[in-house]
């Protein structure tokens, strides 16, 4: 059997990735692909644990060394009891982040060097990657008008942090995407959500 | 100001490190000495959190990598939050556990190799290494003759599994005793309480 095909969506807060990951499994899902839809850090119930640790507004927070071997161990279980046992059955894994976020959010804009946050997910997952990682691009007033319009309009613990921390992040996603543009789409998420998706289409078809 | 001295407790279950650990802080603070009494998984509220993730008996438990990153990640909340605050402060720190226990319980007798452990313990805790490790050795009868005392007799995720898995962690923390014997003192904790507590002593007197 063919093994399937793994696919992640990458960007700051208010880009649209969780929407636009879940037009391009239903449209995946309209072809008759199987397809499995989960996101990060979560994805497993010891994994969705961890992620009630990192992201609840509770306690002092992480220092930036156990928070990224909080998200390395969240990501273990994740790919270990759910994408390579999905991707060994063939089927599509569409991601709402993945290993990418860890090297931006707990690397650059954190403390830890990128060849400690691969070198965590070398040793956890054994350095899977997605064969495309859609990163979506909003201009930072269009992710603070997104945000705002969120139920509650309250951030999680990581989404509450600085605006610079947030550009840092911005930054970091736009030189990975530089650094490797095979494994990269890079998708203007300006637009309609409609205009977006079909842009996400385009750059999906070439794996089909 | 004289920094603090930092003294870990290893061995495997039932071996009465708790009560070693105990008996030697109270040794120490009754000569005057400020002295923190602590253990691990644990120590702090966020790696007790951790901590009861990894040892309660419920989900699925975890694979040998993500379990090795959750103890890295407790221990990274652990060093910077406590121990090395306090050994800043000039206080004696005895911990019941710390990484040797990593390198016996995840690495020889789980699934990671030795220098996957301490590139954990390098990335989460820049490191940090016990002055002194007093490893206390029983005979398995001995051990499992207090393991059934222990109220309700029940052990925890990791005290459950097989005596082989038990057999190897005993065997790896003799080895690294051997590997680095200016590190360690190797005490027999099969006498009485107040005995195995003179050697500890003993061996703990060249810190002072």
């Amino acid at each position: 059997m063919r093994s399937g095909t793994f696919i992640a969506f990458e960007g700051g807060e208010g880009a649209g990735k969780s929407t636009q990951a879940r037009l391009l499994a239903e449209a995946l899902g309209r072809r008759g692909l199987e397809v499995v839809l989960t996101r990060e850090p979560g994805g497993t119930p010891g994994a969705e644990a961890i992620r009630n640790l990192l992201l609840a507004n509770e306690g002092d927070g992480w220092n930036w060394r156990a928070e990224a071997l909080l998200f390395a161990a969240a990501r273990s279980d994740h790919v270990e009891r759910l994408i390579r046992p999905s991707l060994a059955k063939g089927r599509w894994v569409i991601c709402d982040r993945f290993l990418d976020s860890s090297r931006a959010y707990q690397g650059r804009a954190g403390g830890l060097s990128d060849a400690e946050i691969r070198k965590l997910h070398q040793i956890g997952s054994e350095g899977l990657l997605p064969a495309l990682t859609v990163l979506v691009n909003v201009s930072p007033e269009v992710a603070e008008q997104r945000l705002s319009l969120r139920d509650g309009g309250s951030s999680d613990r990581i989404g509450a942090r600085s605006p610079e921390y947030h550009a840092r992040v911005a930054a970091a996603f736009s030189e990975y995407a530089q650094e490797e543009p095979e494994r990269f789409a890079l998708i203007d998420g300006n637009g309609t959500v409609e205009a977006t998706h079909a842009l996400v289409l385009e750059a999906v078809e070439k794996l089909l």
